[in-house]
């Protein structure tokens, strides 16, 4: 007997009859003889619907009160689906009890709309899996220390299953969702990529936020932080398939080193347009000057993420960065009416046009040559790299963006990444 | 300064623009020095939604387990409602804060989906109100000792407000609603109905049980067990309406006799059509004959209002009484094989077309003729009176269906409701 974990996602939880599916495949498990507590999301669309509501009604200047209500609000989404879980497994004969996350308690932090969670108190959870019920626990909320309502931000049922599932030390902890594991890369992009049969901890963190959207990254630092094994698997696979079938099926993500030693040198590519490339070109290279440059755009509220700074020449040097698109016009406006002036630079370029390529893979860090390699195959395709930023397990390129699955397609290819 | 309860209803907070509307209300209430609690229903149609998902999926044989698991959805109407007013309010530049049942805390029985109150916890609401907020606590749920959510029954919402008034001695409890008041009769029966400004606690409680869906019956009893003034009052009147105009508007409900005595000898004409009549005829008249009968019909779940035996003569009697009239059938077959051959009574005879008309006023309490008055009335416009049942402020008889509208006018007239 083992203690399991099920997350469902929106769309798993959409309508009456996909609840039905779900709650007959919770109560396979159940039969197997495991223990199950399940992690809902809200019905798909749920909370849009709710937070379009706030929306219209919002005051001018939105502050910690009106994120309260939000949470009172968009929580409601999450107890309502899992209410009707509870119905439905009761329906397929399966004793089932359900909880909102203060019941529980899931005790968060005060920071409403994107709350982290401190603690969970599973006692009252054990006594109903002990008495046979099927346990469910309403994902992306919990309860602060005043007793006002939390949500954990978006996708944050994922981080509510694993940090249940850490709590009770359950031996695993499946996330059924829409896909059916983390792929080599976007299938959209190369049909021959490959699903992973696992993939280590700190290669899905890379993953995860560079645009394969699997996984909220939260959620994979906090199985990271607590070791707990975790599965990412489709729930549309038929119900009743076999269920041992089914517990090797998506992809597992892993946390022991050892397992990671035979894996592949690179294990995918991931990729984004969502960013734009800023320059600040002939700085005098002198102490603080990219506190200088940075400094003013983090003043912004804006996220910067690849930092490059080159080698000087002369006494200067060119400082460049990516921002999200959306800020790139504000980042720029930005450094030409406050920055370029007192900094003695001579110009801010910018391009919008880009996109980021990165290789990842655990592999990397004893292997040497990936990134030539990388820069090899990049260049015997005639694509010119204008940015690049490495870290222990990734190696990423910034390019022109219409030359983006063209990269994608050659680098996928030239790891190996279509042979299993 | 007042401290003063609104409670509005599913019609009141149907829309965002209607949600936008009770906020100004409330508003110009706190403006004028005020402290005000809310209690809102959930948007109209939500509570029907949720619970229509509910019986998509429910178990064969619905049970406590069920029960608990409808009342964790139905609550969230009322929270989601609850959260969309706070905003609404901080939109008006009015700070608010929302409440959970569970959250001030409203704690009841563990009798899921027809839970009672039992206490309610305000040091936290009081704390709120001086620091200069309206406290808005959902309606129609709480948090049974266990920490499980329970809901007070379709509703409710009337019944929180009134406790919530009542745990808080608040100066008023005002119930907005989509009728202006109590009337003397239904308009569209009578359009000479007048709304009476005042009505006692005792004609309420009639009135709320014969027909006249103003108010929820159980939050009348909870008012007049705790005292409580409360005002049934239109919600769509302009949100800016003079405020001591606003205060006197409606139908006062009140609990002092001194501002009875007053009062005219009939405030009201009460009616339904829901009843069907059934009489075991030629019944032995032998102790224990009644609880024979009727306890056969109690066991079937079955509900019985007028209950009416005549005198005996040649010792036999006969037996009538009213159920409701989807329980017509039933009773009459479960009487003919059960109840009949056991009896020796004669027969048993039933009527579906018939209706109940009642005068309420506790000015009968002290005059006399009111009942003759009545019979009299009736037998002028030559209808038929087929059974009578008093109490101290009440009387009723039951007619044939036909003459339902013609018996409310004649009262109506006879009374001098229609004078002011």
């Amino acid at each position: 007997m083992a203690l399991i974990v099920h997350k469902y996602g929106g769309t798993s939880m959409g309508s009456t009859e996909r609840i039905r599916n779900v709650a007959k495949r919770v109560a396979k498990w159940t039969r197997a003889g495991h223990q199950i507590v399940v992690v809902p999301s809200a019905m798909s669309g749920e909370t849009n619907r709710l937070l379009g509501l706030a929306k219209e009604l919002a005051p001018a200047k939105p502050d910690t009160a009106y994120n309260r209500e939000l949470d009172m609000l968009a929580s409601t989404g999450e107890q309502a689906s899992s209410a009707l879980l509870a119905i439905a497994l009761q329906a397929e004969g399966q004793p089932s009890v359900s909880y909102a996350g203060w019941q529980v308690a899931i005790k968060t932090n005060d920071a409403f709309t994107k709350a982290r969670i401190e603690s969970i108190d599973d006692a009252r959870v054990r006594g109903d899996l002990d008495a046979g019920k099927v346990v469910i626990i309403t994902g992306f909320q919990g309860v602060d220390d005043s007793g006002n309502i939390t949500t954990l931000g978006r996708g944050g049922s994922d981080t509510s299953a694993v940090a249940v599932a850490a709590a009770m030390k359950a031996d695993e902890c499946l996330i059924y969702t829409d896909v059916d594991g983390v792929y080599t890369t976007d299938p959209r992009v190369v049909p021959e990529a490959r699903r992973l049969q696992t993939v280590s901890f700190e290669e899905m963190l890379e993953m995860a936020s560079m645009g394969s959207k699997v996984l909220q990254i939260r959620s994979v630092e906090f199985a990271g932080k607590y070791k707990v094994p975790m599965r990412v698997l489709s729930s549309f696979t038929p119900w009743d398939i076999d269920i041992n079938e089914e517990a090797a099926s998506g992809t597992l993500i892993t946390f022991e080193e050892d397992e990671q030693m035979e894996q592949a040198v690179v294990s995918g590519i991931a990729f984004n347009r969502d960013e734009a490339k800023i320059s600040v070109v002939g700085v005098p290279d002198k102490p603080g000057i990219a506190y200088q440059i940075l400094g003013a755009v983090a003043d912004a509220n804006i996220e910067v993420d690849v930092i490059i700074q080159n080698l000087s020449k002369d006494g200067k040097t060119d400082f460049s960065f990516t921002v999200h698109r959306n800020d790139y016009t504000k980042t720029l406006d930005l450094l030409k009416e406050k920055v370029l002036p007192s900094l003695g630079a001579v110009e801010v370029l910018g391009d919008a046009k880009i996109c980021k390529v990165s290789i990842v893979g655990i592999g990397m860090r004893s292997h040497v040559g990936v990134a030539s390699k990388m820069f090899r195959s990049l260049s015997e395709e005639g694509i010119n790299i204008q940015m690049i930023s490495t870290s222990e397990i990734k190696t990423s390129v910034v390019i022109d963006e219409k030359y983006m699955e063209l990269a994608v397609r050659a680098l996928h290819k030239a790891f190996d990444l279509d042979q299993a």
